[in-house]
């Protein structure tokens, strides 16, 4: 038995996410039905972060566990094919020790969320983007998102159906650059809480707009209660970038 | 009346092309109705290129001249919310002189060729690039691609449907570079022949993946053939970037 890594590229749009679920098709059921496909093993396959549905990927990690000996070019090469026609890619394959867990080894993720930042609507990024149409000051964003970084507790970032045990997250780093018309929002930290990067790019938003000032980001942090930040932001502008181990 | 230019972005994956054709939906066709649709006003309009079918547009110009009295911003939203539900953005619109023709006052064009060079299928760029699994040495493609700079006889690198008067044309420049996994290849000149980008991205391909020593390209040139050159590139990869005036 062999333990393999694969890194992933995938367009959530869709997916009801990465994981498995009754009601439509996940990412993950994609990737099982291939390493099938391929090697005629029942697997499952554990990653990194399990995106919601229309969140997509640059990086996503996971592993699963094989008994057919092969090299790596040949599992990726391999996998890929049989993922067709879903739109999901593997990037790399490579074998590592058993003791490595797509999940629980990582050490920090990083995310990427992508605002359309224009009057006129998105056309070639439909579906890769947030539209906002009203001018947004970057610079007041960043300023508002540092006021984020550190060791805190996010209820105030967390959607009512997070499973995670303690609200308490250290977020490593938090910016907000502008690329022409898009607004890029990073983000990166050991975890995240459900829905929280959404969130942030929810309220970071409304500093962009000067429809808040800097401060009440902090304030709405303090306050610990999820109706104190800005609405939750679509998921077609959040990607999974990369994982560290 | 007054002579509109609007700047349009587009996904050229669903049309038949720029221009109005019996056997479907053309950008044009879906710009004019918008006209119509805003302006109760039958126009016709020009653009500075006529892109293929599936070729794409991150700044072509179109002009077209309109009875009714409006402004620049009412006249942006007002076709973008007439586009939908089509991949037809505008981005900007702004009066200009009667004397301006978007195909004929244009001095420049600038074109974009995408090559998505890796393994692994695109995914979230599918339609939006070129795959090309083996590796391409840029830096050669670049070389070969200098000796097609300048007023040369392209008619190796013209499409047997080319209605151009004359096969002889300027090459401002043309060039290759590598952005992680793409391959980029920018062409700019006054004009182009039928299908020329994507025959030199066709060619240039040959020259990045060792199959031809540079020089062949000189030779392919010298042969005004279009048997000499390389094979045409798919129009997905291909986007018409800018025009100058």
């Amino acid at each position: 038995m062999s333990r393999w890594r694969v890194t992933l590229e995938y367009d959530g749009s869709g997916f009801v996410g990465w994981q498995r679920q009754d009601n439509g098709l996940s990412v993950q059921q994609v990737l099982e039905e291939a390493v099938a496909g391929f090697a005629q093993e029942r697997v499952t396959l554990f990653a990194a972060g399990r995106t919601d549905s229309g969140v997509h990927a640059l990086g996503q990690v996971a592993h699963f566990d094989l008994q057919k000996k092969t090299d790596a070019l040949t599992v990726r090469d391999a996998l890929n094919f049989h993922c067709k026609p879903h739109p999901v890619a593997v990037l790399a394959a490579e074998t590592v020790p058993d003791d490595f867990h797509a999940r629980f080894s990582a050490t920090r993720r990083h995310y990427l969320f992508r605002i359309l930042n224009r009057r006129a609507p998105p056309v070639l990024d439909a579906g890769r983007v947030w539209h906002v149409p009203a001018p947004l000051d970057a610079a007041a964003m960043h300023a508002a998102a540092q006021l984020l970084v550190g060791q805190h507790d996010f209820s105030s970032f967390r959607a009512a159906e997070c499973q995670a045990e303690s609200p308490v997250k250290t977020l490593d780093a938090l910016t907000v650059s502008r690329m022409a018309e898009e607004i890029h929002v990073t983000a990166a930290a050991r975890s995240f809480l459900h829905n929280q990067i959404r969130i942030l790019a929810g309220t970071l938003r409304l500093v962009g707009e000067g429809k808040w000032p800097t401060g009440r980001v902090h304030d709405a942090l303090e306050a610990r209660d999820r109706s104190a930040a800005g609405p939750t932001a679509p998921p077609a502008g959040l990607y999974l970038a990369k994982v560290d181990y």
